[in-house]
């Protein structure tokens, strides 16, 4: 076996690469996780020298590891550090890296791409590692970590999983979804199925529906050049929210093998039912359109709103309820699966028979955990109920810092050869067939008029028409007000 | 409708009256919640003033009613109460009595009647307040609390209910078991049926077993005469734990009528299988035998465990088993309901396939609250499982001082006229017709020896045996160490 990786990182000035590349690897070199020879090798078109990169680099330790600075672990593990820069869409540039490299390596590797550049680079680069026979090596393996956006319709991502192809293997590409890699996600497969109690009632016939919350605070800011042409359905429902979804939806797979569990989840986003206009939300916050980069006429969606139907056995008639937008009151993310009122109310005089639904909150974030309302009789009184909270925290039982960022694992996980936390190229597909018909109608001249909230508030009230119609509200388990 | 109500008990010298019954109305009271003109009228043979017997109380109001201690309302509270000497079971002391309550009442009244005496005086007393005509009332309501032990067999239960009701109709009678006005018993009723997600699963398809603990800290101490006639079977399994069985097992009544209720709990009983001697172990404390009013020889358990079998659909192979002692090192009561595994280990390389299975645990006391224990994945780890906790504690949600003493809901529940929390005549004798056959096979002259246990320990080894012969080992969900 191979001892000697490298993680070839491009796009290696850019705030990804500070804020939560450098500082994972940073993690995992603390943890022993990164074992062997290895070598971390930025690039960008910006100049720095080794030292002045990893100086950058630094900074992005001390701030984002969310350790207490250790200076000879830094010391150590900078000398693994390198920079050099150049355009990596130029391949005598690509060259100069290539050799650096395998000075540094000096024979058979292990290599890590990692595509932290903007999307119009994806293909240029691929194909440069093509080119110069980077994207194989018969004494180590080579893959290649793509970020988000992975295209911007189904044709696109099509034609980028094509391009792609054409170069790597789909078991060498991983497609990164950072969502997935969050602590509280990966426990979603573990809550399901290594528990005895929830997949009984996990079904049409216990659940009322499906609620997946993904709320930011903050707004656009100066990435308004890049938003505008993008927008909520693009930047966050093909992929974290449906991504989601499947992960509460999909079938057991026999085997935690990361194939098995892709197909499943490809599976039920199959089975979704297209997506009719009227079940869908878009709308914009108050100021949008005065931002640097956003066009003063700018139709993009800031929220967007969804209902879903999935049409299989376990969820005939049971909607699924997705939004997400920025520049809302709170920061969060959660999935709440509401159950059906209990069928015959014993307590019929108590709250004139009415009931809080059970509800099972998954928080993904900030603070993780698990709630499950159930009703409980209100002490001293005969009959009276009251809806209360068996609640799980991590940071109780794990401790506060016991929850690694997500990059960490996704990470490791490429290095480790597990791509189950990434996405495949036909889930990827799948995820756009169903969101362009809905782009497609809010993008055209005959589209309704966005929506509009205010900045810092709960979001549009046509979102809550939209329940308001099927007789139900938003659910939030995880906030208690 | 009457206005004047009167509390009549029987035994008001003794420890029940001072602790808990009389600081429960002064309760009531402070909630006004005992209205209209009302007096409590205290008797024994013991000879008090009316003010000697209010001091009495008064202590028994301040150190156990729970409440800071209001002068005031004191004052008030006290001007209802009055105390006649005399023997019950003299029909002329008791025609005293009733002269005395007469003129308080001046006219038709409601009685409560609480026989808080020896058992061997609920006959004559019963008798005597038939004799002089004080069990019926054209103008009110009559009713009688009956403490236990109610019998000591289905024998003599069967005979005492004859006796009684000789003189008051069974709806006139309200034997106490205090077990069942704990708030936390009552919620187990609304825990299963105002909610919809527990029931789905409440059943043999999914349930594993039942682990019903009422552990005590205390030993015997200086009731050795009346505990060595007694034991753990008579004392804690024929009421308390049968109980506590009912409220876990039965099927749901169609609506919260105290007979409906009732109905349910009593089927439940009927179709447990007689006992197999094997399934019993019956110990005894060591150092029990030198208390005083214990005979040298004493055979009488301090601590028991069963296994019980419930012959219907629900229940059919899921063993309950049922353990309660004395002297033990903790006192606690929990109902544990342990879930199986799931069928398909699907992360069989973690942990070996092997999860602790879900264990949903009522904790009646002391920490009352729900415990359901379900596998997470450990932060950090690809997919190691660990056992973590979702609890709910009535304490954080409803305050520490906002769960009453379970004798204010049983005083009240008999003011009102809901005997839903009390035993009916025929569930008292489906239970004795439980415990008879094990009573007698561990007082016959071939009955095995009583095992023994240390004091401050865990109970006897065989009731780890007993479910160790089963492949289980006793759960408890609300202790985490």
């Amino acid at each position: 076996m191979v001892e000697v990786t490298s993680i070839l990182i491009f796009g290696a000035s850019g705030d990804l690469t500070k804020r939560k590349l450098v500082p994972a690897l940073y993690n995992l070199y603390l943890k022993e996780r990164l074992t062997g020879e290895f070598h971390i090798l930025g690039n960008s078109r910006s100049k720095f020298s080794h030292e002045e990169w990893r100086a950058k680099m630094r900074e992005g330790v001390e701030e984002f590891s969310g350790n207490s600075f250790d200076e000879t672990a830094w010391t150590q593990f900078a000398e693994h550090l390198w920079y050099v820069a150049g355009s990596a869409q130029d391949v005598n540039d690509l060259k100069t890296l290539k050799e650096f490299l395998e000075e540094k390596e000096s024979g058979a590797s292990n290599r890590l791409y990692y595509l932290s550049v903007a999307p119009n680079l994806y293909v240029p680069i691929v194909k440069n590692l093509g080119e110069l026979n980077m994207a194989r090596d018969p004494g180590g393996w080579r893959r290649i970590i793509v970020e988000k956006p992975f295209g911007t319709d189904l044709k696109s991502a099509h034609a980028l999983n094509d391009e792609i192809h054409s170069v790597f293997e789909e078991k060498q590409v991983y497609r990164i979804d950072h969502y997935l890699g969050k602590e509280t996600a990966q426990n979603i497969m573990f809550l399901r199925f290594a528990n005895a109690i929830f997949e009984p009632i996990w079904n049409r016939n216990y659940v009322d529906s499906v609620h997946i919350s993904v709320l930011e605070q903050v707004d656009v800011g100066h990435r308004g050049g890049y938003y505008d042409s993008s927008g909520a359905l693009r930047d966050m429902f093909q992929n974290h929210l449906l991504q989601l979804l499947t992960l509460i939806a999909m079938e057991p797979p026999a085997s935690f093998d990361a194939d098995a569990v892709r197909n499943e989840k490809t599976k039920v986003l199959q089975a979704v039912r297209p997506i009719d206009p009227f079940d869908t939300v878009c709308a914009q916050y108050e100021g949008y359109k005065e931002l640097e980069g956003v066009a003063s006429d700018s139709q993009t969606p800031t929220y967007a709103a969804l209902k879903l139907n999935i049409d299989n056995w376990r969820w005939q008639g049971v909607p699924f309820y997705l939004r997400s937008g920025k520049a809302l009151e709170r920061k969060l993310s959660e999935i709440t699966v509401v159950f059906h009122q209990p069928p015959h109310t014993l307590f019929r005089d108590s709250n004139n028979g009415n009931f809080t639904p059970n509800i099972l909150s998954i928080c993904v974030q900030p603070d993780e955990g698990i709630h499950l309302s159930f009703e409980a009789k209100v002490p001293d009184s005969a009959r009276r109920t009251q809806s209360v909270n068996l609640e799980f925290h991590y940071a109780d039982t794990f401790g506060e810092c016991a929850i690694p960022e997500a990059y960490e694992r996704l990470l490791l996980d490429a290095l480790l050869g597990d791509p189950g936390l990434f996405t495949r190229s036909d889930t990827i597909e799948v995820s756009w067939q169903l969101m362009d018909p809905v782009i497609a109608t809010w993008e055209s001249d005959e589209a309704p008029m966005l929506a509009t909230y205010a900045r810092g508030g709960q979001g549009p009230k046509e979102a809550d028409e939209l329940l308001a119609n099927d007789g139900r509200v938003w659910r939030l388990g995880c906030v208690h007000e």
